[in-house]
């Protein structure tokens, strides 16, 4: 058996004079950029900047679109049609596909961000709308959602090809969703707890969840942040720990 | 001798309830939409919505980017770098081809807006930036800029098709440039005479200067208004009077 | 007994270049202008003009501000945090008082605009944090709300004066409250049927819920539209059928 | 004689989730705060958090208006009426002046910012309009522009109190204004000599040009730097300069 899975990072996430995120750092050790199109964080400088970045990185390119809500950095739920959804994900996978064409590349993966991505997760109808913009402007494009959501489940249905993604320091409740950040026990402070339930999680397809059962899941990329003093640390020990459990890191839809 | 000429028009300025332009009306006419691409004008449902009225009414599909100014409407110089230019460039083409995209078909021009393209008409520099950003994301979509502008120069220079664009109702200098709009005449008013002019330059490259002489000027696009209340009426003169003339009105680019 | 009610108007809604709303028609028939200030619609010029006019037609000035979503015109939910709405009214209000100060006057009341107004009639804690906002930037400035909803019981709360906002086109609940947007009963259209109505909830304080029982509601301010073709010909008959009913039209907190 | 002197610093220029500038170390050796009012940064959550800062250190609370430019951190000349600067600088100082109130207090000074503030210096009817808004919304606060500049010039023959601002770490021209940042001699890296020629701005009145001749210069107000790595320590060097030489350091405008 040859096991691969992809370590993904949202980046590209400073706006004019702010900087934001150790996006050097941390490309250095990831398979996928998710990198912001201009709603939610990013700005056209920024994008054309970290596109580059991952080209030289061999990174993946990913678009990460979000609400259009640059104050809210894209966290905040809002009332938004399917309509409205599909036309603003078309509007930033076609800017970030821009930068991907002025260096010869393409775009490898759609993630929604933030507040989009948990509505998707959970409406069936905002998630289609989701699977819908990746399919018409680009087939190929990868769609990744959460693990056991609504968005996977309809990128499926479409034909698209799915990365559920997984996230090492989160709790995770019976159903197979995430617990929830208002929750006491949301995160997973223990590096090396949430170290071995990745790896379980890739090998065997499992988590333990809050109640202590295992529930079924397929992580086909886990999700490592990009800021805050230990981001680049974590990554580098995730990358280690996989390798050292002869798990190959390559991008989602990569042959591996 | 087989004379044709484009009819163009920025359309698609609407922004969220703001409803501006007279779209459905001009669009039967012309054979080019400008459509803005977010920041100046025009948000993601309103380029959907313009890019699919242009689809019907087979019109070519043009993106119309201008400077992030809104407020503005794009009509304000900015203090703005070559970079900087080229980026955002790239970010609102990028988005206008997700629109086109959708609909199955491609972007045939680009017509920078306002004060870039005025900008862009004198400034050497940022024309370059101008034709760099559409030559490296396709080099294949058609170049708009004003007649007789470093605009133009710069995009043949880089081997882009370009479209010359002349104006019914502006005077021109006697080196070929527009008229400011600060000077008193400016504009023409008399609609008359606006045509004939227009015909004149279709069909002998020349146009008369402010100051009585001859200028060479070449006319492969004509822009049209498509707000005020004379918008519609005007486009259908103008079309009426290059059919008088056996001029037929194609979009740039369209084999004539 | 000496009947009175204010007529209040959303105006100074327009954006840049673009124009909406039939302010100058609109401003003859009101006594309070409810102008927008720069989040939701408006901007620091139209904000400028707007005040202006309501100097010249001796028009109550107030603020209207709403959530930072111009391409929403306010009118989506967000997630938004008491803290932020208390902050987002301190500024809005603040801006508003400025273009005041400049013509020697002062803002004589504020009310949220669209999907924060309707927040804040369901939602106590939202209600109270808007109530404080106006309560500690100025708290002589009158709190318009809903009529029956728990902004102006939080309003009162506080101490501060309140007008209960009634609106002549739209049908209630039996709770007294509005019937949603979304029901097929929503609006009322026959003109006559809602200047009945609105005369009956001024001068009986009760209105007939859409179950056909009457319910007690307090008008002491009734909203107008200031956009549409009809804005200002119903607005000019509703200011006479109120003069028909010798029913005074002053604004919200004058001496009657 | 009582030597005393203003320390002035650009603050609250974080927005939404970025964060920039090390407020709480600098805000303790300051006498004014320049706070951003929304328009080139800060947003309305920032303006609350350091208007109460600049309350509990005691610090004097001044608006920083700038221009309509998030992107450009409002660095970048646009093309902007006076009518239209002068309804920003209402807007802005009203909105700083909303979050005053509400800690009781009000605003003691407006300095523009960036572009706005380099333009004001130099463009006559420009820095009329700043003047002229800051004169009218209460003509109590204080200007502050560069020494030697066109806004000093007007704010003075308004009647304003004003107070000018010179640059510890810039050169200057024969001509008593800033060498431009683009020239190789703009900025002073020798913190001693930055220093010291301070001082002498404030006890003589007198700086040494580039040209090495003497330049006459008032020193009211000194603007130190609010972020990168040295900011808080050079700040806290100041300060201990001028008070080793008995200049006392209080707010523009405090009685000395």
């Amino acid at each position: 058996m040859n096991l691969s899975v992809d370590l993904n990072c949202d980046l590209g996430e400073s706006f004019g004079a702010y900087r934001i995120g150790q996006d050097n750092e941390v490309m250095e050790w990831i398979t996928s950029a998710n990198i912001a199109c201009g709603y939610h964080a990013g700005d056209h400088n920024v994008m054309r900047e970290t596109v580059e970045k991952a080209v030289k990185n061999n990174v993946a390119i990913g678009a990460h679109p979000g609400l259009l809500d640059l104050q809210g950095f894209g966290r905040r739920k809002m009332q938004v049609t399917p309509e409205e959804v599909f036309n603003l994900m078309v509007y930033q996978i076609g800017a970030m596909r821009g930068f991907a064409e002025i260096y010869g590349t393409g775009i490898s993966h759609v993630k929604p961000h933030g507040a989009l991505y948990s509505m998707a997760a959970a409406d069936k109808v905002l998630a289609a709308a989701i699977a819908d913009a990746i399919y018409r402007v680009d087939k190929h494009m990868i769609l990744f959602g959460l693990a056991n959501s609504e968005l996977v489940r309809e990128g499926r249905k479409r034909g698209l090809q799915v990365a559920e993604e997984v996230f090492a320091d989160r709790n995770y409740q019976p159903d197979g969703t995430l617990t929830p950040r208002s929750a006491p026990n949301a995160l997973i402070h223990d590096v090396d707890l949430s170290l071995s339930r990745v790896i379980r999680m890739v090998k065997e397809n499992k988590v333990k969840a809050v109640d202590g059962t295992d529930v079924a899941i397929q992580a086909d990329t886990i999700c490592v942040h990009g800021d805050g003093a230990q981001a680049a640390v974590f990554v580098r020990r995730l990358a280690e720990a996989l390798s050292g459990q002869h798990i190959q890191i390559s991008a989602a839809g990569d042959p591996s």
